[in-house]
């Protein structure tokens, strides 16, 4: 359940209504708003004056339901702005991690010759193996504020853990919560103070529904910046790297008012098949797109299976500019 | 293995051949075609002399392989053709079942309207439930025969089991194996015998190599009019119906021979999904898409959540010919 | 919604009844029995002259649930019985298929020593690809015909499609309808007319509610002798072959009146696991344990690493007994 | 590969190795192990004067191998031990999350009772949604703590993220890192640094392989106490919470060195199939079990319907001491 407060309200009936209900909340430019469990269908009329409005919700996808609030909402990355009625896809790509100077910057000027205007790169990566490489850590977060410096990229960059947190959000445009990290209580609780972009993936073993109430943690604590990420989940299909779970694209975008981005490199986890899938999340008309491309993609650290060269990137984004246009899109 | 035969072999060395290597295998217009488990990498020198050509295969994906045939078999549906270098996309529509006279009419006058040309229906439904609607069978089938006689469409139409296999096989243009139907080896065996074009749907727990090698069994039989059809596949999301697996398409497309079919409507089970879906997959230059439409949806006597209405079908299939068209395909 | 109807009821009523709902039943000694769809929640009045008792279910796993009879059936398999208040469970073993007259008899000996009563052995194999040993097929069956006489084993053995159900059913002792099977209505229209003892196996991709649907078919058509199997599921592991889902067992003796045996080699697929995946089973308290061993298993022509040779088979058995006491089971 | 280093190597040739294969390690009381990527198949012969003992390992499960260590290791909790060649199992029980003293003394005395010596339960609730009760936090490890002192329990509690890792370290026996933390890298590496006893459960969408690469952090950093947790794994059942991987246990126990506990309360979800499962766990000799159980399950704050009740738990206990005694282990 969602109250909107009145504007001025009895700061002590206030206070009593959030400890009865263990209600959460944040203050907007002009009012409280507080949620409590889905679980409660009714206040108490004791509370009534200091309410403005109610909004009873099934379960506990609430802030971002469309039961709530049915316009998408808007979100900044850098110089562009995707969802609320823009029409807009934002075209993200980079490579898997920041390997070195030179890496990262061949990838820049192939994304400002083609007129894409996010990049995104990992610094901190959260391998399944000790054994391999772990990323540049800071190192690479510097670089990355570096290319956005010199190229007027925005950046969009991964969080691994809570004890390098608030790093990332210093230097990112777009804070990335990778699937592992999808429920890290120390990560959100960062990000949902910060009022920095999120860029959200769903875990690879997690529903949309939990996708979706992870991202209720940060809305819950005023941050409205939050973008969820559909980058495949894991099945008994091993042909392919992960499922790209497109029906679960279609649940968002018509159940929640949180902007959709699809990452397809991961979903595939080999590079044939990224062009298409890229193309058909294009045509359902989400939000963005992640892509990952290494000017060597044999040659790269991590994920070299998946990535695709910088000559595939210039071809994808021109036939994925058609498709959009074709559903009355236009790649940003 | 697969080994193509000299045109007029000795006939004892070919029955040894056979016997020695338990090999399946057919009679094209001018050679026999013998296939051997994949577990066969060379054969005995004394069978050289009748080998035209020979071709090893990693695994018992082998007729359907690119790497046996790089390219894609043409099919033909009704005055259609699918596959090899058309660029063309099937739309195929009609309710989940035949249920009356009245209803099938009403959905081939709106196919005809709007230039599809394939109607997809059922006779003998595959039910989980023994309680509930099984289909019209027999009566439904002749509907069917009536309907392509009538509006000159196309006809899909499912076989529940190999009790009345030959009975579809005599009356559909498309024989439509469902996905509880995939393994079935009477069902295979009879449409493997007969030269009908087949719609081979994936099983919802089975893997694309499975799909694939179930293909293989009328394939090795001598039908080579084979379609494959991605539906959904069993996943823990439950918010949707099965999940539509088009990383699983991406594999089919790059490594066998067969036009692949994608039915959005059991993916997704719920009907506002199905246009977005749809478009996702003609962007991937699929070679067909299998719609559910009933003129009164919620009074479908299976299905009724996934089926669109007429109207709906309108719209979608006139944006569909605009994506379709940005991908340099056409939709038939 | 099941209804018991009266002894001699005006049958004029019976068909009307019958056919106002679509319902399907079948007679036993004494009265007439009606499955009406689970939606069915009250019957018109006018038909209650002819109605003895209404049971109201949820869902459409009707006669199976314990909450229409919540007493476990007793099953007979050859001279012994499972379910019921018998806490017996049946050791069934053998090797995945008939083989050659001498490979049968060497494991039939073995069986007989260990006081094991119940064969499993398989004619024709239900196989992922066509170009794989198929099963000897009508000359296997007659070997465990032989087999039965000889040993005075009751016979467990697989039927793999409708075209061959009749002669399973005429030989077998349990007809086991196999994992890929379990959805073909050709086999389960024949089963269900039969009253032959038959096993059900789970579909790797099919929920335990869909198994037992598929029992619904059987027993609403008067067989009342089905045994449940579960046998592995498909998940995203791939290190085993499938996951037993001992879950799923604990549900089915909850809520459904069936005996339910467990298939610990399929699930597994590596011998090495068969044996404490088998004492895990047994101590559960399940109805049945479905192993299957082979003389040499190394040379097995289907399923060669997951089959446990004879030996092990002996020590197996023996401690299975001792974990059968401790839960106050007796293995039969 | 890991290598292990002579006792006194040359330290700048030692600094050479590391930095050249980018190696991880530790030194133990007598010599240096060190990690390469299992991608390392051979090192330089320069290297080889300070090289001991190599050991190729087939993929990054190096430490955790039973090909580098084929015996089982031996982790304390208090003042039990498990693993080794001990074939003890310990019985771990307690409610899912503390609530208040009264609740939390009313289970520590019937555990005394039953002679249970370790008691689990949470603090740092990792929930799902932000609209529920998160647990007491720091008051209640303080709880915990003051259990232990009166009760002489073993404590298990969880840690949720890396921001209270060292707090949890503090004051627990064991401590456990959930199914949603199980990559969290802060919390790996902080209990990688500690010498504290870890129970690391199975991410519910995580595959075996990569739960024993996540232990893989700690081990590679010096902590050798850790055990593994299987606690279900997320399928397309939806009858139960969970599917519990048995298959996958047989995984560990067969290629892996380190203790295995099984969690049947998470699996399961519903109380009624908890002691069937947990029987069934132990009768595959597993060395320890983990059971949620509460004075008033159905009051519980945190996973209501899957905690047993008091009484319940006393029979499990009785009843799983039979087990265990069939199977030639003791319960502890």
């Amino acid at each position: 359940m969602i109250l909107h407060i009145v504007p001025t309200p009895d700061p002590t009936l206030l206070g009593e209504l959030r400890d009865h209900y263990g209600a959460v909340g944040f203050v907007t430019d002009d009012h409280h708003v507080l949620v409590l469990s889905s679980k409660v269908r009714a206040i108490e009329d004791r509370f009534l004056p200091i309410v403005q409005e109610q909004f009873v919700l099934d379960d506990d996808i609430q802030l971002a339901s469309t039961r709530y609030r049915s316009k998408k909402r808007e979100v900044r990355i850098g110089n562009i702005v995707i969802g609320g009625e823009t029409r807009n896809t934002a075209f993200i790509a980079g490579p898997c991690s920041v390997e070195s100077r030179a890496q990262i910057e061949t990838v820049c000027e192939r994304l400002v010759k083609e007129e894409i205007r996010v990049l995104r790169a990992g610094a901190f990566k959260p391998r399944t193996s000790p054994y391999v490489f772990q990323g540049l850590g800071h190192d690479g977060l510097q670089l990355l504020a570096e290319m956005r410096q010199k190229y007027g990229l925005a950046i969009v960059t991964e969080v691994r853990d809570a004890t390098h947190v608030d790093a990332v959000i210093e230097v990112a445009d777009v804070v990335q919560i990778g699937a592992k990290a999808m429920y890290d209580h120390g990560i959100l609780r960062a990000c949902g103070k910060s009022r920095k972009a999120v860029l959200l993936k769903r875990g690879f073993g997690s529903t949309v529904q939990e996708l979706v109430q992870a991202a209720e943690f940060m809305l819950s604590a005023g941050n409205e910046n939050v973008i969820l990420c559909e980058r495949g989940i894991r099945t008994f299909e091993t042909k392919t790297r992960f499922t790209l779970d497109l029906c679960g694209v279609a649940y968002l975008k018509q159940h929640t008012n949180l902007p959709v981005v699809v990452d397809t490199s991961h979903a595939m986890g080999y590079r044939y098949g990224v062009p298409d899938l890229t193309r058909a999340a294009t045509a359902m008309g989400v939000d963005g797109l992640l892509i990952e491309s290494h000017p060597t993609p044999d040659q790269a650290l991590s994920d070299a299976a998946q990535q695709i060269d910088l000559d595939t990137l210039s071809e994808l984004v021109a036939s994925v500019r058609k498709v959009a246009k074709a559903v009355d899109r236009k790649i940003v």
